[in-house]
């Protein structure tokens, strides 16, 4: 139990945190007793309606214990280990033997399958067992390995029980005993990171060095020459690199070239969360100022000239990857929602390497938006694809939007973002805060309380607010003798103003990297109020994003908002904004989810009259009615009758 | 010899044609002194640092003079036959001893692969010599027959020289003698329409009723049930077909249903517009009102909903097909270049069966834009793609625009569009004017002479216009005797306000259907002066193509203006036009071929001021400072630097 921050183990600093908030908790208990039920159902292949998963019965096949054949994807097993771990995370709140007893099955079901040496793969058990680990760079043995040690440790936190973790740090020292700088051991990596950033959990939650080293060893190995990928191709005559020809190549796996070489954010987005979140932990645990400043250049390649305003990344579906800077196309954009989980990870690890409000900003941007999206209001339904300008007919009549959905699919064949959405929605409580020293941060603002053991005693706070749909949040601390604290609060970008009193008085603060900090004594009963400027804004993108010039998007605090069809009717690109009117947030019973909409003046394109069949004729200034433009949430985006939806309108 | 506007053969209307025009001139002289040698070179695998295309040495190989193995396309004869109809029209033109022996060469090279019962097909000859006719969906021994009829039909019409006709009829009737409605003939017609229009003009050219019938034939069994791709597909086991799944299906190429019941433009393009051409040459020929109605209705489709200003259709590269109606990505768009080339020759055709100015306004501006920009001005590279927009890191980095190029190409391995271009060119002549009754209609505005037999006695006419870079042109008429007739000059819809003069007097002409009726008794030096409006304009798309709201392309007559990197600088989509400026239209040194550019006062959005790294930011208010643009036309464009490109500007 090394350390507190690495995982979602039980915090030194951070004692406890209890989310009990009004825009959370519906959103959760949605997953609690919807969508984590409706995945176990496609684990074990009794969802009506869809391919089977074949995910649990490939453990049992590959235990003996079943007959048949391997089914779906290489990386089929790592779907029961993040409904593992979401499911433990749902337990830590909410205590619930029936659903315990599943896990335990699942987990029994898991066990079985491994072998003897600890190996612990179900694909290659059945399909070619003398082929392990001969296949790094596109079959994901070691990506299952990361998800079955994120779920064992997040299991034993929840339930005490040693099986599944045993298991995996079974599995871990098999890998450990196979690969390695030593040169009795294969050079490899994984294709897929994963488990670096899962090793080094299960490091700080067993203190066992060996898996930090072995962490260390597959993102130091990485990209160096002769490389390792190239060499293994050779050795198997596994044939010609699928991206070998085209603009991705080896950066398709963050592989060609060493981490602290790379310069931008490339290839798979989801890989390269994965990796630089290992990166951050690594850099972190280390020391390391190259690799620091390997995770401040790509934080950078990413948030400020790759990411999409709802926090999606990964624009292009070739590859499902990053293309290059300021191509955000938004109808054909991928935004791949476990990239945007992937995106979360990465900045809270940066939060943990060097608190800046910008990563919590963006953790934040990235949650509320691109991640939310990508599941239903009702926990049954997910986007793969978060795109932020949808015309249903384009995505069936035009080949180039085919990966783009305008209704959410009630599963995949390549199942990986409804349980890590789960497992990200469940565990936000570890994304609240972060302590260092005697300073407690705080990132997010959701209603709940939480604990901190800090040098100079046991502190509590106690939130309420109504964020998002306000900018005012109220902390009651309580304290059963004072406590000399700094609270470091965070002060989002989109709030350059704010009010902030402690017990009813303006407080002395200082701000330090986007925090508000309050530096003082606590007792009990002392009461902090910070009043954000929470309002609906029309943003810009920068004038270097071709897709978004002379267009302007709805933002609000953290949320983005959108038009959709059913508010406006058909032909969203004929809205365009009143740069001059004051956008109006209210509730509305029109809204998915109960939320705010807003309302904003604008314009409507007319049809051209008595021109009906022309295409094109000489440009007569606008012909435009006023029309009051609704919008919703872009989260909430998809959750009525299927239509047109826009983030960015076009302006004045 | 019995229809004159079928093919490009000798007309009884119109007698001769002769272009001697400013604009075109250096153009045609371009392709007759460079393309034509260039692709002859490019036929014998000659080109250096382009794949060998093996045209004709797959003749050779076929007629047992070289051995080896059929290299290309299955369509790969088609290039040589649409080399030869090229040679033909520029033979015609211009007589060339040296280029007549090739061609020569080039004709024994094809009639020595022939088969003694008439087939010419070297895929299959080399192949499969016992699979003939069997895959009417996916190969081209059809096309390539049709192709071989064009050639032979234009080189006849040059050359007198009758061998390369004899050997097309002998294909053809072997196609005669194996496909129609007899019981025991195959029911199929071509996957790629083409065979249809050629025999049209080889029955046109010979007289044969045979060559009509069959013509008929192909163009009504095609898409009737039981659908025959579906039957031999059934044959042959030959496997799933490759668009059963996706948008297109069977309207792939246009066989999903019967052509008369056809609503919508669908499919390939090319194959569209080819399958069109013929049916309006059927509807011209046999008075079928169904085929009419759906030659209009086909027409409107493509026109009216799916076409790029520039005159391109077919906007995705998937299928290279059309998608739906308003659907217009101008970064994405395919607009191929034989599909422009496709689009003129039904324009042609539609002017033949009801003269009617939209027909020529559609055809000349496809001419002038899509057409041509196919083409580097130095004849020696070529567009397939014809993009409105083009970033060029785009064009290498998203794989989603990998088909877009920002420089032209030496070759293709599918090769079509170069020597369409050619033919098309040099066979301007037989676009310019048509004869009906006595009435002459004047479609196109090129210097030249030409002359007309009418019933009345014949009528020469003389043309000096600098058109398109000026809006004035003159006619001096000449003849024996006095003539009565009608001439009828187009109006172009972009020119709603003229003036029109005869001998120096305003003249008395009534319009009709987009024409200005003269009718009189016309003698030697009768003088007509028409001063169109020829001046730069903005034009706006329908408010129904999301893809153009909020912006506007710079038209001057016929050509579509586009800006360039290379007078604009780098990021094209931080221009805006003034929608007050007037455009200022002029010869510059920098365009490239000596056209007139045009220039117009706008705005460059500014980089953010101190927000370098800032991706999005609350909206301030447009920040830019005013620019002069400067506009090229689009024809023009990719002649100099590799840079991007933009025919759509926001506006305002």
């Amino acid at each position: 139990m090394k350390d507190p921050f690495a995982g979602a183990e039980p915090k030194n600093g951070v004692r406890q945190v209890m989310i009990r908030d009004p825009f959370w908790d519906p959103l959760r208990e949605i997953i609690r007793s919807r969508a984590i039920p409706y995945q176990w159902l496609a684990l074990n292949d009794a969802l009506p309606g869809t391919e089977p998963s074949g995910c649990l019965r490939n453990f049992r096949i590959a235990a003996g214990k079943e007959t048949g054949e391997h089914h779906g994807f290489v990386f089929q097993d790592s779907d029961a280990s993040k409904w593992l771990e979401g499911v433990a995370y749902s337990l830590l709140s909410h205590p619930d033997p029936e659903l315990e007893r599943k896990a335990d099955e699942a987990v029994e079901t898991m066990i079985s399958a491994q072998q003897p040496d600890g190996y612990l793969n179900t694909y290659y058990t059945i399909t070619a067992p003398d082929r392990r680990f001969t296949n790094l760079r596109d079959n994901h043995e070691l990506y299952c390995l990361g998800h079955m040690i994120e779920a064992a440790v997040a299991y034993h936190r929840a339930t005490g029980k040693t099986a599944l973790l045993e298991a995996a740090e079974r599995y871990a020292d098999l890998a450990d005993r196979t690969f390695g700088p030593e040169p009795e051991k294969k050079h490899g990596y994984p294709g897929h990171p994963e488990a670096e950033l899962a090793l080094i959990r299960l490091y700080a939650h067993t203190g066992k060095e060996k898996y930090l080293r072995l962490a260390r060893y597959f993102v130091e190995a990485r990209g160096r020459e002769p490389l390792y990928f190239r060499e293994e191709e050779r050795l198997n005559g596994n044939g010609r690199y699928y991206f070998a020809d085209g603009p991705l190549g080896y950066a398709y796996c963050q592989a060609d070239r060493p981490v602290e070489e790379q310069q931008e954010a490339e290839g798979h987005a989801v890989r390269a969360m994965y990796l630089y979140s290992a990166m951050a932990d690594l850099a972190r645990l280390t020391g390391d100022p190259g690799l620091r400043a390997a995770c401040r250049r790509l934080w950078n390649s990413v948030t400020e000239r790759r990411m999409y305003i709802t926090g999606g990344i990964g624009s292009s579906p070739y590859g499902e990857a990053f293309t290059f800077d300021y191509d955000l196309p938004n109808d054909t954009a991928y935004a791949e929602t476990c990239a945007a989980i992937g995106l979360v990870f990465f900045a809270r690890r940066m939060l943990l390497l060097e608190p800046e409000g910008k990563y919590a900003d963006v953790l934040e941007r990235a949650l509320y938006n691109c991640v939310l999206s990508g599941m239903q209001l009702d926990g049954q339904r997910f986007f793969y694809v978060n795109p932020l300008e949808v015309l249903p007919e384009a995505c069936s009549r035009d080949n180039a939007k085919r990966h783009v959905q305008y209704r959410r699919q009630p599963w995949f064949g390549c199942a990986c973002c409804p349980p890590n959405l789960v497992r990200l929605l469940m565990s936000l409580e570890d994304y609240l805060y972060s302590v260092s020293e005697s300073r407690v941060y705080i990132h997010l603002y959701l209603s709940g309380e939480a604990e901190f053991r800090l040098p100079g005693g046991t502190l509590r706070l106690d939130c309420r607010t109504e964020y998002p749909w306000a900018g005012r949040i109220l902390y009651s601390l309580h304290a059963d003798a004072p406590v000399r604290a700094e609270l470091a609060l965070r002060l989002p970008a989109w709030s350059p103003r704010f009010a902030l009193l402690v017990n009813g008085e303006k407080a002395a603060y200082r701000t330090e990297k986007g925090y508000l900090i309050l530096d003082r004594t606590w007792a009990e009963g002392d009461r902090i109020e910070l009043e954000l400027e929470l309002r609906p804004r029309l943003f810009a993108a920068s004038p270097r994003v071709p897709e978004d010039a002379g267009k302007a998007a709805v933002v609000c605090g953290p949320l983005v908002y959108c038009a959709e069809e059913a508010d406006n009717g058909a032909g969203l690109h004929r809205l365009s904004l009143d740069p001059s009117a004051e956008p109006a947030w209210d509730h509305h019973p029109e809204v998915p989810g109960k939320g705010k909409a807003v309302t904003v003046s604008g314009w409507r394109d007319r049809d051209w009259s008595g021109g009906e069949s022309a295409l094109y004729r000489p440009w007569g200034g606008p012909d435009r009615e006023r029309v009051s433009i609704r919008l919703i949430p872009y989260y909430a985006w998809a959750n009525r009758s299927p239509g047109e939806m826009r983030v960015w309108l076009r302006i004045g």
